[in-house]
């Protein structure tokens, strides 16, 4: 065996071996926590369980399906982007159980002509990502990295409970506040300004205000360390919006058998950041908060008498599903007692669907 | 929301929604172990850990990488082949380990015109591997349903030792012995069989033989249940054989700090076995028994005293690294003493890279 040059930056993932490609991406990335007994290199990873039980959730993106290696506006989606957006999405999903995250495995399908740069800032960038969403004590612990005609990342997040239950879709009750925290509608619109061609209504926007949505869209800012703390505080069903209010809220609703209203009144201030934005691409800005997928932010349910969470705001109320207006038929989400689609006056449908025709 | 009827398995996925895909593919699906708390359907599976640590797994299969859809031998890959061989790559990693896998997580990314039942028989077809490879109590938790371009199929499996310490690639001391368990070379014949058109000469190997090799490309016979029995009998260092016997034992080889010295006299029945289909694909069997990948058996080394665990064989003897002769440069892994190239008169490299330019 001879002993491979490292390869450069400038090369692309065709010209380079996976051993050497490894031999670049591994020291770039965070691969220890003190839930890691077994890093990276071995057939498995080993992880420490303390608690007896563990939380696991995939997510995968794909090139042209969840993002665009070069945008419409001329943005090119950097391996940093790529890694932020599959720790957000992933670690959204351990934070709505109420749990801590602790380790990630990762397969990277790569075309070719992939810059071996995109993959050493996606090492870079995971780590910057475990920072900045608060994942402190989360590692890379393994992972695949193979060839393939198109560029996808799959990430599996492992998560434990510091104590307590996991938080289930299916806990809310009738009585119950729904409460959330993070963004809304602002990955939708940032997605909108990231298709927008130079020449659109887009260029209205102040830039500085553009590149934040945008930024919203491609590093969304999950909030997940309210999650563990909603868990203690009390909350009986928490889940993580990516895909839209409506949808999400829904999911609750029916998994919990209680149709929930929404409060417009609480979602306003949502809506506002997004009228200049709304006004310059055309579109309703109650639509992106209602439907907007890719937020990452969590929505859950508290019971009577709890109070809310610091950091989450009170959106509306949970209601026997037995107790919806007869005029709305199968609506498991209303706003201020309307059907959603009367309420804003169009048909809103319920947000994102992987497989919409 | 309306009820949509439940998808024909004529239908293509892209006349589908995510939902009713899901409808189709989780009733076909073996969702329930005795570890799993939670199953699919809410942001994450819980699944219980009472040891107090998991090892953790993950494997990308892509269309025209590692496997064809339509192979030039004519055969049409089916979804339940694809669950073969997604269990079997990522079950033999958790049994490498040697622990028993509880869980197994699947991501999916599907063209449109995927048909439904090829996602219906990937259901039906896991849970037959969990069967047939021994993995009784492992369940589908979750995952994540996707649209693209390019087929592709990624699992992440969760295990657990039922007891003592996981077994790393980094155990083997000198004066130990190589053992192993499973196929060696049936699965390299098999892809040259399958790639083969009509009229080459694999048309003079009899339809049986042909049609076993091929199996064991498509669904290979990973021995799993082996990790945990040849851990509680004492070896002190595992692994699943992927890439190839001469690249996954110079693995165990490098990470442990000795060489390796297979004995041809044992690996002669294995090449026996070849012979046929070697002549006829015009290939030597010793290449595919020493490099041919994917039959995911098991190599492990036993530290001296200790007796050979049922089902194993000795296929060679560890020494310390400064003990290999002085003409084979850095080979971690000779044969009768030496180079492998040399023992075979001819270039065999060490095995299967995914990068390999």
């Amino acid at each position: 065996m001879t002993v491979s040059p490292t390869p450069t930056p400038a090369a692309t993932v065709e010209q380079v071996s996976e051993s050497e490609l490894l031999s670049v991406f591994l020291p770039l990335s965070k691969t220890a926590s003190s839930y890691v007994e077994v890093g990276p290199g071995d057939d498995c990873a080993v992880v420490a369980v303390p608690q007896g039980r563990v939380v696991i959730t995939t997510d995968t993106q794909v090139v042209d399906q969840d993002f665009r290696v070069r945008w419409p506006n001329g943005y090119e989606t950097t391996g940093a982007d790529t890694a932020h957006k599959c720790a957000a999405q992933n670690l959204a999903d351990i934070a709505a159980m109420g749990a801590v995250p602790t380790s990630m495995v990762v397969s990277m399908t790569l075309p070719g002509n992939t810059p071996v740069q995109w993959v050493q800032d996606f090492a870079t960038g995971l780590a910057e990502a475990f920072d900045r969403l608060g994942a402190t004590d989360c590692a890379l612990v393994g992972g695949d990295l193979g060839r393939g005609r198109e560029l996808s990342v799959t990430a599996t997040v492992l998560g434990v409970m510091e104590d307590g239950n996991p938080v289930l879709r299916s806990g809310a009750g009738a009585g119950g506040t729904l409460v959330h925290v993070g963004a809304l509608g602002l990955a939708a619109a940032g997605l909108s300004a990231l298709e927008a061609p130079p020449g659109s209504g887009w260029d209205r926007v102040p830039e500085h205000n553009r590149r934040e949505l945008e930024r919203a869209q491609l590093r969304p800012l999950a909030p997940i360390l309210t999650g563990p703390k909603a868990a203690r505080a009390g909350v009986s069903a928490m889940i993580d919006i990516s895909d839209g209010l409506l949808r999400d809220a829904g999911r609750v609703a029916r998994a919990s058998g209680v149709v929930v209203d929404l409060d417009p009144a609480a979602l306003e201030e949502a809506v506002a950041q997004l009228a200049e934005a709304g006004n310059a691409a055309g579109v309703d800005p109650w639509r992106w908060v209602l439907t907007g997928g890719e937020d990452h932010g969590l929505l859950a349910v508290l019971p009577p008498g709890v109070q809310v969470p610091p950091g989450m705001r009170a959106i509306g109320s949970c209601a026997p599903a037995d107790r919806r207006p007869a005029d709305i038929g199968d609506t498991a989400v209303t706003i201020a007692g309307q059907d959603p689609g009367q309420w804003l006056g169009c048909d809103v449908g319920e947000g994102w669907d992987h497989f919409e025709p």
